[in-house]
């Protein structure tokens, strides 16, 4: 047995195994567990067999010391998860009278009546803690040997919940002293390859030292420096961290878009803000995706005009003011074209910055263009248009909307760099 | 052991434990597996560990007839699933030099030299066969006692054509004759509660006769109901399959947005594009997410104009032409400017029908309307305007934006059903 910080996460639901939902729990748990210096050695995802279920639950305690459960705990006949766990701890589930009064309550306070099949809701493994319930579902923790297991809602913002308030606490208090603290330098614009290569030394001295651990993750045109480390408080991790993390920022310089949750959006927002800049976008290929992009960053409004989807070709000479001529000439898929739309989105929305993009997501070429070729155009205060024509690689018509949507992004974090730094 | 109609997914990659990649690999297995007829009863995902890898290997085939693996299959020492599944069978790996001569080809052909560590994509376990390659890494196939082994890589661009091409082909074999049908009736707007109490009778009937098996999933806004029957040939399984299906759309009525991968987007697509009608956006909370999702859909240049995306609230008015003191009288968020901003994109982009989405995603309120709060209008060729509030649950950002893309297609759909219908 391996102690608490040694962790395998399970998630009960025959859709999981059907492929109608991707499990995407199980990775968000992981990072929390992470947070705090608990290690996830296995994931598994089974689907609503009570003996199924049981089988996978008595492996996990066997081999860790904390498991984290997620579905199977609604109202309906395939909601399992309770019985498979008082199975594995060979205990009883016992009714609990002011669960039930709780969910009943829930349930007349909207003027619905109660079914009976939701009375399970309330049944509590012999020796189990009820963790509250966000949505209808109470969870579950109960220690099962040497292992503590924590049943949580598979619905995800109820598990969310659930887990900062009832587990993480109660696991941090288990696992002990000791904190894991990883900060993450995320770029884009920079192949894995090229970041290795300008941080090899960096590396090799933390592996030599032992601490912090550095790792590189490249997914969605974004690659992540992950620097990890862990010690006795917050502030002992952060000192080993920190100047490991500002050793990075400077060598990648401008390749380098945000930490930690920032991605280049935020990036963005951050700089055209910082020097009170307003940005409107022009999308063709993506059509909105650059601006949906954009508007997830809290307080977008603040330098986010917004934008022109100007998808049909007419609709770049009559919304964008792009010279019919210019269209006619270089075709919908050109430098000229996007320089035009960039600054014609610019000017309807009296913007400082204008950013375009166009392209071809297939599945047809377009105007003599392959597949996955795309423009994107940058347009600062000084009027001065810059385009650049990528090819990306792919075939699939959505990856490639989502991959222009990031250069596009990519595109104006390093122009602002250029035109701000 | 139970033959290969009964599969396990392995997933291998520290990058999953840590959740820094949330594994859609294992979804779109399971998806394809049980087309031909094959139960995925586990996934489970594994570190970059030789020992751990190996021990849920063994674990997989002694449950499993077919087992699909993926990752770690590249060239770095942290790639081991060759390894780990040569110690599961017992055999040795043996360098194969007509593959070393491939993978060199591959590297000259691009003016690169192969790094030495890429040698080890070549190694084969004794008795295996490859799965030609798609990238760099050729699959890798072997018989562990009586089950079956298909090693993929874990990029899911290569995963997927090398199942397509390598996997699926001998799995149907080898499970022999009988075809799995599905066919999948997508609905939008309609709670899975009431789909349920509508087609009681019809699942009732079918559970009596064994066959077609009808399941309900709800996900993304969109409830889907999924009609299942598995016969001796594709034929066969559709006769069972077609009936239902039929019964389905015909009792759930304007709910129903269309079969298998077609989801609301693609159902306006269809009705525009067979009423010869050409559609406007304007979007401000959502930022160009409407349109994003509308262009996804093959050949949506022939009924999808484009858009306006008013983010700040002055180009509600500049952009879009919405009367300034209905702006200012009503708010940014309101029944009446989303009906204006509906006919001002349409108006401005010449198209025949405008929908408009406007509301509050958070952090904060916005003119004294509360988180969540999305209203929702659409103006057909008659010009009139039709406006609906709605309060969606929940208060993270990012998921109430996307929420407001939904409500707003499903909104737009349910309009044309009733204009064209």
């Amino acid at each position: 047995m391996s102690g608490p910080a040694v962790a395998e996460l399970v998630a009960v639901g025959s859709e999981l195994l059907l492929g109608d939902v991707v499990d995407t729990n199980s990775a968000e748990i992981a990072r929390r567990l992470a947070e705090h210096g608990v290690e996830v050695r296995r994931t598994t995802a089974v689907g609503d067999d009570v003996d199924r279920i049981a089988a996978v639950l008595e492996e996990a305690v066997s081999r860790a010391g904390a498991v984290v459960v997620t579905g199977g705990l609604g109202p309906t006949q395939d909601d399992l998860t309770r019985l498979a766990l008082a199975q594995v701890a060979g205990v009883g589930l016992v009714r609990d009278e002011a669960v039930v009064a709780d969910l009943s309550g829930h349930f007349a306070a909207r003027g619905w009546d109660m079914p009976d099949t939701n009375l399970q809701q309330a049944d509590l493994p012999e020796g189990g803690w009820w963790l509250p319930r966000v949505g209808t579902a109470p969870g579950i923790g109960l220690e099962v040997g040497e292992a503590v297991v924590w049943c949580l809602p598979g619905v995800p913002r109820e598990m969310r919940r659930m887990l900062a308030d009832s587990v993480l606490p109660d696991l941090a208090a288990r696992v002990g002293a000791g904190v894991t603290v990883t900060r993450t330098v995320r770029t884009a614009g920079l192949g894995e390859g090229h970041i290795a290569a300008d941080l090899a030394d960096v590396v090799a001295r933390c592996e030599a030292a032992g601490s912090p651990v550095v790792a590189f993750l490249a997914s969605g045109g974004e690659t992540r420096v992950k620097v990890t480390a862990r010690a006795t408080s917050r502030e002992a991790a952060l000192a080993e961290v920190e100047p490991v993390v500002g050793e990075v920022v400077a060598r990648l310089g401008v390749g380098v878009v945000g930490l930690d949750d920032e991605g280049v959006a935020h990036a963005v927002g951050r700089l055209l803000a910082g020097a009170g800049l307003v940005l409107a976008v022009a999308e063709s290929v993506t059509g909105g995706a650059v601006g949906a992009r954009l508007v997830e960053v809290p307080g977008a409004s603040g330098w986010f005009a917004g934008g022109l989807v100007t998808y049909q070709t007419p609709t770049k000479a009559s919304l964008a003011g792009v010279d019919a001529q210019v269209l006619a000439h270089h075709g919908p898929v050109s430098e000229p074209v996007a320089e035009a739309l960039a600054a014609g989105a610019a000017a309807r929305l009296g913007a400082d910055v204008g950013l375009a993009v166009v392209g071809v997501a297939g599945p047809e070429p377009q105007g003599g263009q392959p597949v996955g070729t795309v423009v994107v155009a940058v347009v600062g205060p000084d009027g001065v248009a810059r385009a650049r024509t990528l090819a990306l690689p792919g075939d699939d018509r959505v990856e490639l909307q989502r991959s222009a949507a990031q250069a596009a992004l990519t595109a104006l974090h390093r122009s602002l760099v250029r035109l701000l730094g």
